[in-house]
């Protein structure tokens, strides 16, 4: 499964356009974010990519979790949303 | 539905136990949540509630989306999660 980095910085539409192409392809997509401006706009574009994949009769949903990562020898706690179809 | 409005300063394990006591309920809970800090509060409580419901073999998964609403006469973009049953 593909699994997409976001960032705070990560513009939601771009990251929408990449959530929709993995799901037509694959049927599921793995998002990752660390932080509330990244988990934000992580659930944007999860939003926006449920408009752009119900054009292909496609419906989206997503299930959170924890999960622990290691950045730069530390442990965070990031956020994982796993997209797929219904 | 049930419609649980989520702040920045949400307690996540509070609003996990009331969309899993919602869930217990009805099948189906509305999260709403304006801002980043806020949804990422909302996002981790679904994440928690999944634990406590897996534990009454229950699973769910959330779909997002965006909703107008007004605030002080002002009108603001927030997330609306609809958390149901999978």
């Amino acid at each position: 499964m593909e699994m997409l980095k976001v960032s705070a910085k990560s513009r939601s539409t771009a990251v929408a356009g990449a959530i929709a192409g993995v799901i037509r392809e694959s049927g599921r997509a793995e998002v990752q974010a660390i932080g509330a401006g990244a988990v934000n706009q992580a659930v944007k574009a999860v939003a926006i990519a449920r408009g752009y994949l119900a054009e292909d009769g496609i419906d989206i949903v997503c299930v959170p979790s924890f999960v622990e990562v290691v950045i730069a020898d530390q442990e965070r706690t990031a956020i994982r949303i796993v997209v797929e179809k219904r």
